[in-house]
């Protein structure tokens, strides 16, 4: 069920971050995110599979977190869905095979019409109801580590099968 | 009942954030608020009923929120009665239609002069037993996305039954 | 039986924050303190009872934080029973009449010479055991703020028995 | 049995830290620490055993937490097992007086070479199975702190039964 994902889109926060972001008096933000999720990203990379961050937010911080995690980033975002569209239409990528984790009303729409919508533990009732799957991680403690752990197993359970 | 609220006001410490402030080695202060709150802020708007932050604190960090959520700010105020009071005789506002969310002690006179006062989850348990409403959510962590919620929830509550 | 306080002595990390501090990459330090401890300090300056902060630690944190509550501070102090033990004698203050709230080990030598040792509800069990008034708030959360309002419950209760 | 440790390894992020780490906007990181793993530190100083950090990560704030507790740091670690390996050679200690603090699955490999492997509370699954010990206290809250209280109870046994 999960063999055809060909691209990971991940909302930034409430899934790589507790949704919650540090203000300083002159305006500068930082928010927290999860060591764990670092090594994530890169088990999931080894497997192949492409990532990327959707934000609505614009915020340097979504950049410099991507920089690090060495992965792109679309942020600035008024409609998730019309971008997400466009971006596969452009790379011709089937919305089927699109893997999504989001949190908020606001990837509600976009959720709605990719493969595979997926949820942390503590995103919006609405999300969950959603999401054919949800994480057992809460936003920001390691929702990606969750998640390439899962497809790891799955990919070893394929391999086991084709034996 | 709700019907009838003409301004929003809220309290930004232990209401916006979790009530505690990082403070840096020079001094500079920093808070933490949720990303759900400037959802619950914008959901408001289109509700279409003014919100303004009433604040005893003078930190420049309150004003970088309130810049951000692009809402007013009073803060500096040694006594909240007092100002709002006067904000509502200059702006011809009657109390009874304001909303106001509080978490201390120091909310405790204001909030006696409003119509609906609310309070978070975990505020001081004076001002909990002064709320006409208590929040499930603690402070910092979305009380202005609940309370959205609540608003747009009554509202089409409202409309389905004047058809 | 706490009438007699004439001064209080507050460690700071572990009762004015969570014993946790926030590290940039310059080593620069930050700490996360309590709204609420604000108000506090406020409140026992009302009642008239001078307070003071002790620490081990040498960081300007601890400095930033007494200068916005307005009480001192004596920090780097590697043997806090000596150095109050001197305080005393110079201020002639007995130390019968010494609050000292503190959460570890290193504050337990201390704990042993004044009147009052409280300790927040996350302290070391040590520091418990010594503790003639364990706090029901952890240490970063309003420990000063529950103090405070100890305090003001039993110079009402005072005041009315005199009546 | 704890008697003959000769040197302790300590992971950083997840071990002196929660595995979060906060990120600003022009990508500056902050990690949290305890204030008790400041004493643990100290506390393992007096016993005489060296202490060092080892980390996958390449961090200038690992560096600034390292030279405020004093003890040397190795980072940018590809493969853990390798460098302790070449370490221990050229220092000729054996890997089995090594005990190694470690909490996730790029912990897994070293932790098999050396003969104390000790994971904190909230390690990753296999880190735990794979652990001679597990302490009761979660990463960044306290992990060093609970070790070195262990290390010294240890001794005071060992010295009662020698008399």
């Amino acid at each position: 069920m999960l063999n055809d994902i060909k691209l990971i889109v991940y909302d930034f926060d409430g899934v790589m971050t507790d949704n919650r972001v540090m203000v300083r008096e002159d305006g500068i933000e930082s928010v927290i995110v999860s060591r764990a999720d670092g090594l994530g990203v890169n088990l999931i990379k080894e497997i192949g599979i492409p990532q990327m961050i959707l934000s609505t937010e614009t915020s340097s911080v979504v950049e410099a977190r991507a920089r690090k995690l060495g992965i792109p980033v679309i942020q600035g975002v008024g409609d998730k869905k019309k971008v997400l569209a466009a971006y596969c239409k452009e790379n011709k990528i089937n919305p089927n095979n699109i893997l999504y984790v989001g949190n908020d009303i606001n990837d509600k729409e976009v959720m709605g019409i990719i493969g595979y919508p997926v949820a942390p533990s503590d995103a919006h009732l609405d999300i969950k109801k959603l999401a054919k799957h949800t994480l057992e991680t809460k936003g920001g403690y390691g929702v990606v580590k969750e998640l390439a752990e899962i497809l790891k197993g799955r990919m070893r359970n394929g391999t086991a099968k084709q034996q």
